[in-house]
């Protein structure tokens, strides 16, 4: 099967390669019609690995993705050839006793497309467990159903942080994953968004949604943009989704008496936290790994147009520019929030 | 001081009655701006009477009230003459068990204006503790601050449900309380909000709201309903707002597994309830009593834009014309949310 | 396999009746121990059906076992034949909604021991999925193992309570389950449950634990009884155990503004329940049905000595006397808490 | 009145001091029966402050205590001379933001008795708000009611953990807060308590109540000791109370996928704290400062028998001997956990 294989660091080729091709009982196979291009794939491609996770063998990147059904397994129901789809690329131990919790995100055997050994979907056809596969609604493009994967990131941010309606959150850098977090946490109950960044670029893109309001902090202090509209009360919530060890300091003073910090972010290294300042307020901090139970939650509120992921597609790539798609996207241009690469048209049955 | 008082059942009279004028230390002095008409209020007028609340000597009505500050007690801080203010209508004992757990609307030693023999405010000024008091931001009406009071009681119930992002919730009945839950779970995290009535007219008012679907339950099945729009799997929360006994069956059939009831309305007697039905779903049942700490996030959501309750003013009264407003209000015209009586024009210190 | 069978409604045999002996690959072969005793296998026996559950076919009866491992399938770890275990008798689909979820309890697709068509486990032999089978710790006996299936149902109420450490409880019905209840209610975290009952039998066997006070409520008042205890707070949680209808209005006087009830009794018909009430302390409710995730905690508080379940043992039969056993259960001695039925001894490889 | 006064750092005299004497309408005055040492009270005689609150003019010491009722003001209900009672030092605005929503501890306008520049208690009578005092049960005794102060915050840590009953918890460092938590997360629903230190005399306290069990961790791993219990999987929740920058990590370690972080020590600088780690196993992290709403709780458990605080009492000195006391304190034996001061016999009314 013809695909984008990461060869080694720096070494992206598009060419066959042996990918499983028979549809077990409880999986559907799926023409992939369009994939998004994540930091993730990037950081594959430009460093060789990320953290423990070291590219040894040629890989095929790609996790973000949407396609349409061509053939279910024997098991399968509620599935059927044609239906458009997206598709949760982790897949858990169901019978692990981090899954009968609901946590299969957590599960140490889940295994994750794109990341290594595991093949991603760059590739015309992916096999998938039809337990972790979406059924988009009428009205959500391939597109937004490409889309679907980063946002449930900020769709488990804003759960994690078990909004009261009403709050007012900040997000601390304003990325992709910035955005998305801000996006969930406004759909999922909160009043307005402060969101930081030293880019005006990228906070213009975030501004440009209603509830969003930008702090660029090379020029202004978050905690006085805090106070100033929280009557010196402090932010209900702050997620951070920059991965910047310096504004830890600076989340604490955001953060309201009793209020949550949520980790998204991955810094670079340990961070300095300053312990004794979080217990004077008695903050709750949650983390956010990946997602679990949120593909539903996040294709419903694109459906009912509470969210409006189409803005964030900078640019769209054929197949054929697919290693030209991953060079823009290593580029990192405060101007682009999600490149996507467009593999196949829709398939008819 | 010139009142709407309520003599006894079915006797309005406007006024002049003593009224408490002196401010004490922790309280305000407010020129009452606006102030709507409450179903209580109307239930005061037409019976007499409230459960056990019985009006055995004339009671000024009106609870849902906004003005202006125009003096402040000694210990006040954060407040002066000419704020534009909203007030939470009941005072509880910050002091009691309740109040210090956060749950101060159950305190029982709590009192509320126009629940005898506590007076309202339909009068030109009232007295209030500061800690009771919001102020109303810039982009938000005098109009719009009196409806804060019905909004809380949706934001109440939307609090209570613990609204996971993307959620799916019904609302059952139509009326006033009925559509601020359905405004305050729309904004408050949930996808969408199927709302039911037998009224067409009720119906049109809060479908005209994005992500409201109505259901005529005199012409279609909540059930079906709710099974086509999420594949069977039902609502995650459902919320009461009836006080229709005839309706528990249909919510425990309308949630999910593992669902939410939320019970706003209160039914004219004993509710025939089918404990095992809701155990064969372990569904979590939460209760809603007026509201506690959230004022301030309702005034929040109002302000950013995100819940519009403009639209729901149907008519505006002089406050000469009050008797007026509450036979207009006690018709119950279903094409009637909610009736105002303007007090007084801005003050202006 | 010799087995006990309910032929229909009131006929039991010990007879040979074919089972599955084939080991799935993600099963365990386990060699019954000892098996309790459960209302509902008693009910099975003298009415021929619960609810919709209706006995058509002849059913193997009993679901409270333990046993020692004989085999495993091809893809068990964690498992080695001579381990000694406990049964959770309920199977879902481990890749449904409600599973991923963490609710697999309430997963509509759920197989469960001894509830028609399901045979139960009054066999020598058994399969089992690993991911439902839990090692007995070795200060834990098989007597104890096969009450750990009734004591989960104390644990996902006392689960489902949220007990803050030092809360007050109530438990209404002294039999089998409210015992349960409370044992883990004062092991999960309360100060102390008072329990009621009518049985001065039943009263005493639950207030033979620490912790456990007694009101019998033929003879004085539980609200009384309560206040009493509480300095007129009320009770932070009510578990209602007994299934009677009755003791609904009990229930809302006895808990404290802002309290919860927790229902675990099936009432024989609907309750008329008074929602008014139950909104003016705005409590919240909630309820149990069996359990998930909690047989590896039951086990972990069994072993730790914090749970004494030992003296609940009435009688014990051996396999050859199981019809005994069963017309014993039948009579409801109101000294009689668990019968069990021996059904080998321990199995060596 | 005649006090124990910290004249400055290192200066201790026990001398008359003029201290408030008129009871004000919501107080009580208390005859002070017994007062603990605490860490803090020691830190302050040692160092002259802690962090931002340093002792700039004499200060009676002392916030652990116990007493008799001798007057009650003009609006106190429910407290009588000669009610034995203990105190929570802390006094909030009751009005203020953070004590409406419940949060009390952490309303930055609270008042705490020995924390510059409040006089703490250390002297004959104390005058107090009578929401913040307790009456003793009968069975608690003035020495147990002057260690409800310090078992508060155990009990405020467990009560932030949010124990799952059967819980298996790890307690870092078996100082006096140490056992406290050991005892209220144990009381609170845990099966067992890991606890760990390098004092093999400390360890041997705490691992003389049941369901403690101890690790030397001068000897072996933390890590090691969790998964051997835990079947590889982690405790549930982990308790941080040695102040320790070091244990951050084994923390993380030691913790399960989904499990929760509870921080109570207060360590001398930031942390670096392991951000990435903490996350790909999508920890929970609370943080406790003082309490809230527990000391009620705590009374009931002492009362109940679940919690056994007198074995800690290491020495009890009479209030003329208070200045040994300190010395005493200050050394940090490691086999005390808490002196106690006599200030005075009973007091009859």
């Amino acid at each position: 099967m013809r695909a984008l294989v990461l060869e080694k660091k720096d070494v992206l080729s598009i060419r066959d390669i042996d990918l499983p091709t028979v549809t077990g009982p409880d999986d559907i196979k799926i023409a992939i019609h369009t994939v998004g291009v994540c930091g993730s794939d990037v950081h594959y491609y430009t460093h060789g690995g990320i953290g423990d996770y070291i590219v040894r063998e040629p890989m095929v990147l790609g996790h973000e993705g949407s396609g349409t059904v061509v053939e279910v397994g024997a098991n399968v129901t509620g599935f059927k050839p044609g239906d458009r789809v997206c598709m949760e690329p982790g897949v858990p131990d169901l019978s692990s006793r981090a899954s009968k919790l609901g946590l299969y995100n957590v599960d140490p055997a889940v295994t994750f497309w794109a990341t290594p050994p595991v093949h991603g979907i760059l590739a015309p056809y992916a096999l998938h467990p039809a337990a972790f596969t979406y059924k988009l609604p009428d009205n959500v493009s391939f597109e937004e159903g490409a889309l679907v994967e980063p946002f449930a990131i900020g769709m488990q941010a804003a759960a994690k942080a078990s909004i009261t309606p009403g709050d007012v959150a900040v997000v601390i850098g304003a990325g992709t994953i910035g955005i998305m977090v801000a996006l969930a946490a406004l759909a999922g109950g909160c009043s307005k968004v402060i969101i930081s960044d030293v880019s005006e670029h990228k906070l213009n893109i975030a501004a440009s949604y209603n509830g969003v309001e930008p702090v660029n902090v090379a020029k202004a202090s978050l905690e006085a943009a805090v106070n100033a509209q929280t009557d010196n009360w402090g932010a209900d919530i702050v997620f951070e989704a920059s991965g910047n060890p310096k504004v830890y300091d600076d989340m604490i003073k955001a953060v309201r008496p009793g209020g949550t910090l949520v980790l998204v972010g991955l810094p670079p290294d340990r961070v300095p936290f300053n312990v004794n300042n979080a217990i004077a307020k008695e903050i709750r901090i949650e983390t956010v790994f990946r997602y679990a139970n949120v593909f539903d939650r996040a294709l419903a509120l694109i459906a009912s147009g509470k969210v409006d992921l189409k803005p964030l597609i900078s640019e769209t790539y054929v197949f054929e520019d697919a290693i030209a798609a991953f060079d823009r996207a290593a580029e990192g241009r405060p101007t682009d929030v999600k490149i996507q690469i467009k593999v196949a048209g829709e398939v008819k049955e």
